[in-house]
């Protein structure tokens, strides 16, 4: 059988950078180390006044296709995940295809085009909508774009404003795949919760300490059901695990609470118990608290372990480093997790070929799938042909006063017209309404 | 090669109805004709203050479930289907399976859940997705819930007042269907277009002449690139041609326009020659203009034959039944088409068991699909096991003074407090708002 996965990826970051530290923190009144200890955030990616979702969205798909040497024809399928969208009717894909209509001889017409929500997982759920129609048969030897793109703003002076980011991610989904193979098992963890939302609203509505409990709940519930069809996953099988990143400080309450579930049972316990003891059992204690206690206990040891912090630094912390620069892209979160990972390799000089990267989405309201992904023999030339550095360096870096004016630029209930931060080069830019009210853009040279 | 399709499809209709010549027409002091006539409407479905997307797509699936002896882990996947969404973050479908969790014991935890949103065609996307699903042999066994599910609204004295509707709809995708099986051949024709859409806003901008001119044109693409794969259709060979129905008069056209396609290079065309000469040959003319010109004279010749006719009458009139009394369900309504194309057959005592329904489905902005659908053995137990005349048949009757009070109930931007018209009845109904501002169901005994 022929292998699916994702055959090329490209970045695109906001233009502007939002300075958590040496902006942000002093504004706000608090010490530098709330954002980058606590949450793990040096910057956020911000949207310039001409950038928006379908600009950083066929930026990226242009990259991507540019560099791969893909036309319109090679490509079956267009869907676009979001939770930014700000049409309720038209899909933010259509847009992005007319922007590359613009720039190709050929169009998109016979291309399925679709648009995906479920907060931030709604970019894996694409992903897999397009091995399936590989696997299906349906391609007709083309590939799908699958394009991640949000601004994930909040209201100003919400808990989360520090949290924010901005970003694409384009992936090319094929056969015989230069990056990554994806694994058909998957394993979900699903359920009805309140714990971020957007009720007719463009700001989201958070319960911050709701919210990490039920992305812990759902991971461990996906972990569960991926290893009950795939078997049991052992640390040491996985070069990386790419996480959804909200911020980096949560992926660091995942990966304890994924390396004491995946080591149960394995010599990793064993040989730690010595140290720190066994893993409590839930049948060894008369009541849940005390239960919980011991397992409070036991975490608070194994996060000081050698094996541990080592076991991380190797396998999740490589995972973080764009998002610390970057802060939360929603949708395009967990694919840019990735990405970090292999680059983080490439430049250490380690040899990914044939290794396997657990993969663990997330979206608020809640779900959380894992899958895995083998690395493919051509990804050191994928990871080399991105440009994110240079992008990130780039960035042009806020005051206060223009990111309280851009801020406003973005909010969908303001009508204010502001001044452009950076001067667009080579790449799509918002060029006002048309008559019904719809979004327009240009390719500017 | 199993089969793999629609097992069981479930309608929902909003409870109450909005009589177009007897309440509507008088208002505005226009002819009952303009509606029944010229958009082929007698009523459209309304929602009552109770109802939402939610509750109908809960209703539709509950129904579907019970009658299928479905129990929550049969089901592996619920995609949801809208252009109504009242949350920009947190999908539809966690809220339906919300609701399910109350009246079953076990959870959908293990399901995947998603939302789709392409205007109308996000139903039969959803639908594809699920086919896809289960050909990638994901699904461990299971099936899929795909609901289509809309309050179509549009702001009152607008043009698309008259064409409202709201209802869902929802299929169990799995295989060895008991209803119809779908085809790995598809057809799409999509373009960026600016005919409909809903910027930031509940109701739609239109734009309805381009909107019909669109529709055809993305249709024509469709039907072209189906064709390319699987070969030329012939009218003699479809059952019924089930398309989005935004009001039948839209699917006049449509059929009139399909008809000359398929019949081009037939001998149909060579017996209807006599009566009305060949199909005018876009090379045999010097000028465009000549030539559409030349085309519209023969489609008015072609629209009074006999033979095209019958053929309507036979293969496309039965698709509309239903939606003459329950207006445009936005992304239900082709999945309504082939039901009540199907209930024809049922009533009137035809076999369909092995034959071809030829679906098209269309969302604006805008991209049609085609693909083919055979009829399986226990279709008619399917159909015949539906209680739509009932649910018509019972709605509350709005008069015109509710009318003007119920819309305002569904207007986003309204907050009023409007007494229900009907008394819910073994279903789901919303229940108020929660502390985030989400909304909250529960089960009416």
């Amino acid at each position: 059988m022929t292998t699916v996965g994702i055959d090329a990826v490209e970045i695109w970051t906001g233009n502007l950078k939002l300075d958590l530290p040496g902006t942000f923190a002093p504004e706000k009144g608090e010490a530098p180390e709330k954002y980058t200890k606590g949450l793990g955030l040096n910057a956020s990616s911000f949207p310039d006044s001409y950038e928006d979702i379908v600009t950083m969205g066929a930026n990226a798909a242009y990259r991507l296709m540019d560099r791969k040497g893909l036309e319109p024809e090679d490509i079956g399928r267009i869907d676009v995940a979001t939770e930014s969208a700000f049409d309720n009717s038209k899909p933010v894909s259509t847009y992005i295809a007319g922007c590359l209509e613009q720039v190709y001889e050929n169009d998109f017409h016979h291309a399925n085009k679709g648009e995906r929500k479920f907060a931030c997982i709604a970019g894996t759920q694409s992903l897999d909508d397009a091995y399936n129609w590989i696997r299906a048969g349906r391609n007709r030897g083309r590939g799908a774009l699958v394009i991640a793109t949000d601004t994930a703003l909040y209201a100003r002076g919400d808990a989360g404003e520090a949290t924010q980011g901005a970003g694409a991610v384009a992936m090319y989904i094929a056969e015989d795949p230069d990056l990554v193979e994806l694994s058909a098992d998957q394993g979900y963890g699903s359920a009805d919760e309140t714990d971020f939302l957007k009720p007719n609203q463009q700001f989201p509505s958070v319960d911050g300490k709701r919210s990490v409990q039920v992305y812990l709940a759902r991971m461990r519930e996906a972990l569960e059901d991926y290893e009950s069809v795939a078997g049991d996953v052992h640390p040491d099988d996985l070069a990386f695990i790419p996480f959804h990143t909200p911020f980096p400080g949560m992926v660091r309450k995942a990966g304890l609470l994924g390396y004491r579930h995946i080591t149960r049972d394995t010599a990793i316990e064993d040989e730690l118990a010595e140290e720190i003891g066994r893993q409590p059992r839930k049948e060894a204690f008369d009541d849940e608290e005390a239960f919980r206690d011991a397992v409070r206990e036991y975490m608070d040891a194994l996060k000081e372990t050698d094996r541990y912090q080592e076991w991380y630094a190797e396998t999740i912390d490589p995972t973080l480093t764009l998002s610390r620069e970057v802060g939360n892209w929603y949708t395009g979160s967990v694919h840019i997790a990735r990405v970090s990972a292999m680059k983080h390799a490439l430049e250490n000089g380690r040899d990914l070929t044939g290794e396997t990267l657990l993969v663990g989405s997330y979206g608020s309201g809640a779900q959380a799938e894992i899958h895995a992904e083998t690395v493919q023999e051509n990804w050191a030339e994928e990871i080399e042909a991105l440009n994110i550095d240079g992008q990130l360096e780039a960035r042009y870096d806020l005051s206060w006063e223009d990111y309280e004016e851009v801020h406003d630029a973005h909010n969908h209930d303001m009508d204010v017209d502001v001044e452009e931060l950076t001067t667009p080069h080579e790449e799509f830019v918002f060029d006002g309404w048309g008559r019904m009210g719809e979004r327009k853009y240009r390719f500017v040279e």
